[in-house]
């Protein structure tokens, strides 16, 4: 037997998934578990500016490291951060959101406490995130470390957020429990006489396919399948692409990756190839409208495979509880060793930069990835940034995150923030619009207290550029305030001497206003060249330029 | 008959309740809507930064004007506001909040679209925000105009928020409906007998008491009941209270108005006259933790009569649905003509400034009214501000907004913006900390380009000093990133010249940093000498110096 405080498990079983930094903000009802952390040597409080950025940190932590933790107060800090959490459900994401709830007590006495909706009720906010969570639990003396245990092992399990709400009292309250074993997390076995079946029926299929595709998207990522995926992607040697929320997934430099597809979006000798396959798979994909060009996939299901997360479709017949984790894997072994060979060319790219010298969307993505350092870590901003990402030439291993689903404008910075915290190897390059910027612009002071160091990009084009194009472009409600965004970095304090905290501070490198090709190479230069500073451009775009994939996605939606 | 369109009709009754600025953003499910806003002469468009800080907005406006609305867009916009319409219902405004949603077709299809969490389910917000509202409901064609006059209706007659969801397709659909008849807002009639008895019991304890006083609170505010109550407190003569949430309602030049009450954090003299009372009529209370001291009033039950916005309670007697609206103009008409005279002394006050050079909060707050110009509203931050407020010597006629109760850390600087907005012929004086300031700062860009001209202080004391006095003073997680607070309207944009907008720009005044007293004054000189610009002060107070009344509450929730 073991004794421990319940505040305590909870943080161990975060470390033991895999979880090093915590985010959220304090509260008066959160704060003893927040010492544990303060405490502890092995987890970072995050620290960030408000509720919301610190839901968005959490989800851009979870996509690299497959899991992230929140902790919030009750009533105003929990509600704040449910937009984050909720794109966390929408995008498959398992984000651990803890909540510090009043004393026991004052809850069963129905006490008017602040931070309360005043009536008494305590259950009103657990109750509103169970429609945003997989799993959920206000915790008891008695239960504590048991649904403790479920939660976190629900939202891992399933890739959606957890919610715990833990009464102050119980932060510090012992427990005794058996001896600790790490939690079991994995998958229950697939159906074996129905797995046979599906993997003979998929061999059947890719025996008689004359132009076989593969298509990879998120839940292979969310899934930690990237190995497994580019294992199949590998020994098939089939023409392979991937949508929208699949991209980075599978490496650029394969021979085989052909490039993005969505719809009618799509680059068109990409769509051209895509529209002569005879047999695709599908691996993990996700048809929303944003990552389907418009749902304008024009994809026989008579011709398609999908490998889901907890089920096989093969043309119109469903294999039920055959999770691509254990068939993905069976299926690439029962392949030829040897890869086929398919003859297409060279590969479709983007147009080429056009002449000129102001920063248009056509040059600066095309330009940009020539500054950009290998194991990039590339966050996009909903709307303008996010489509052109789709087709950015990739640099070598990188990681792309952007919310092509849920969409919250202003997450990228937030989402930036925790991606920085996953991985302080990796370089960040954060990519958002002006428009955006402004909802959660403050989270730049915590890469600033962190010592994190990305590379951030505000695309400025005065104004909400991907409303603008949808509906009412000359409209005073699509415009706001003009900010001075290159003085961000220096606003928020990246020139003050600190006294206070035992993190170093990031280093500021470049803080500049470009408006010219001219201005940005230069100033590029100088960030490829100082990897350990932030950076921050503001990019000065005109009002009405947009990315060729925006435009046409607008399109597709006209009449939604 | 009339033809209209739901949109418009939805804008109409606004308008009718009193609605002249609708807040909130863009979103492209809601844009058809924000066209009838903007080419509406009667309705502004209040353009905020983000959906929290829009929600605070609209909190703040419906203070002063008694409702307010707020459109926001579906799944990431409306879960962004939820913290502050849940504030909403904790405090008892009436926020109208308005869903723009996708269109009918594809809800009824299940489409995996953007903003939603991709499952098909589009009532999942809907039924969040029926914990959180006291009406909602989500349109249909059939019963789109009766279902917003019910939502309207109320929330208005309830003082607590309303959420509209309307689909996209919806809001240019016409109806036909019957000539438009204005909404019937006004309360049911009390029970005649139990009236009548309720009354003649309150006399008799009126005409027993040698002691009586009243303590008015926020519900007479939240009813619009100011007037009626001012009338019983002149026509009385009772030494009278306001609790914390009740500060503003009662003139502070009125010969028996005594000071604010609230248990153990009360000025020392002011709680010894509560303690000799025999007789205490409490109007409108609302007996939340920071709102009695934690807990400590020490008035006894049996001597109390509590006028409430639907029932009355005299000493241990409920007389149920004896609504204070009407009961009240009852009473002061039964009252005698002449006020009885108690003989108290002078005006208990807080402790005189002490000597020194530094802003403490002694000096502060004794110091500023000094500089405030009459018909201010004051607009103070949950926390060290709150508390400093409730003993603050208010200017003539006065407003105060502080959020006691729900207590959401930023909500000043949204809500500073509504109030600005319902009211710009007032000045308002925005006190908030340099911690609550970070979650919610890019709000003062919606001040500069709505051309409202406030007076922000913010309260520089390198940290959450409430955090700290509670739990932790020196835990990094109480410690944030500094900024430069002063250079705030200059970041914002104050100084840049502008193109797009047709609202005139509010001119830039004072923005400084301040460190000592003699700074602070010559800077307040300035900005009361130039009432149409907007001023920012940073002023730099002692680490842990806090209000007095902040430091008793901490005590008062030691063992919360």
């Amino acid at each position: 037997m073991v004794t421990t405080t319940i505040g305590q498990y909870l943080i161990r079983r975060l470390k033991e998934v895999g979880v090093d930094t915590i985010f959220g903000l304090p509260g008066d009802y959160n704060m003893p578990l927040l010492d544990i952390i303060e405490d502890d040597p092995e987890v970072l409080w995050g620290n960030n500016a408000n509720e919301l950025n610190s839901s968005y940190a959490a989800d851009g932590y979870a996509r690299i490291r497959g899991v992230a933790a929140l902790v919030t107060t009750f009533g105003v800090g929990e509600l704040s951060a449910a937009a984050g959490v909720a794109g966390s459900y929408s995008e498959m994401l398992p984000v651990i959101h803890i909540v510090g709830t009043p004393n026991t007590k004052s809850q069963a006495e129905g006490a008017i406490l602040h931070h309360s909706l005043g009536n008494g009720n305590f259950q009103v906010f657990v109750e509103m995130y169970a429609k945003i969570t997989c799993a959920h639990t206000h915790l008891t003396h008695d239960t504590a470390t048991k649904e403790i245990d479920r939660v976190i092992k629900q939202a891992i399990i399933r890739k959606r957020p957890g919610y715990i709400g833990i009464p102050i009292d119980l932060i510090n309250h012992e427990v005794t429990i058996p001896e600790l074993n790490p939690l079991n997390l994995t998958l229950p076995k697939n159906p074996a006489r129905t797995q046979e079946v599906a993997l003979q029926v998929v061999l059947d299929a890719i025996n008689h396919a004359k132009h076989p595709i593969i298509m990879v998207d998120a839940c292979v990522q969310r899934h930690g399948l990237e190995k497994e995926a580019i294992e199949f992607v590998k020994r098939t040697g089939f023409p392979t692409y991937v949508a929208p929320m699949g991209k980075g997934i599978v490496p650029e430099d394969l021979e085989n990756y052909r490039g993005c597809y969505a719809g009618s979006i799509t680059i068109e000798g990409i769509a051209n190839e895509v529209k002569k396959a005879d047999l695709i798979i599908e691996l993990g994909s996700i048809k929303s409208d944003f990552n389907t060009g418009g749902f304008t996939y024009s994809i026989d299901q008579g011709k398609t495979i999908s490998l889901h997360s907890f089920a096989t479709k093969v043309f119109y017949a469903d294999y039920d509880k055959v999770a691509m984790g254990e068939f993905l894997p069976l299926l690439t072994n029962a392949l030829p060793k040897t890869p086929r060979v398919f003859n297409l060319g060279p590969r479709h790219r983007p147009a080429p930069i056009e002449a000129g010298t102001e920063i248009t969307h056509n040059y600066f993505w095309n330009k940009i990835p020539e500054y950009m350092d290998p194991n990039a870590i590339i966050v996009s901003e909903t709307g303008t940034s996010e489509f052109a990402s789709f087709n950015l030439k990739a640099p070598k291993n990188a990681f792309f995150i952007t919310q092509v689903l849920w969409g919250s404008i202003g997450f990228s910075v937030g989402a930036a923030v925790g991606a920085a915290a996953a991985a302080r190897d990796r370089r960040v390059y954060l990519f958002c619009g002006d428009g955006s910027f402004q909802l959660t612009c403050q989270e730049v002071s915590v890469f600033l207290h962190q010592g994190l160091t990305p590379v951030i990009f505000i695309l400025n084009n005065d104004g909400y550029l991907i409303e603008k194009l949808i509906h009412g472009p000359h409209r005073a409600y699509n415009n706001f305030q003009m900010w001075q965004y290159s003085k961000t970095l220096d606003y928020f304090g990246g020139h003050l001497e600190r006294n206070l905290s035992d993190v170093s501070p990031a280093p500021v490198g470049v803080e500049a206003l470009v408006r010219t090709r001219e201005e940005l190479e230069a100033a590029m230069k100088i960030v490829k060249a100082e990897p350990k500073k932030i950076h921050f451009l503001e990019v000065v775009m005109p009002q009405f330029d947009a990315p060729r994939e925006l435009i046409l996605q607008v399109q597709t939606s006209e009449n939604r």
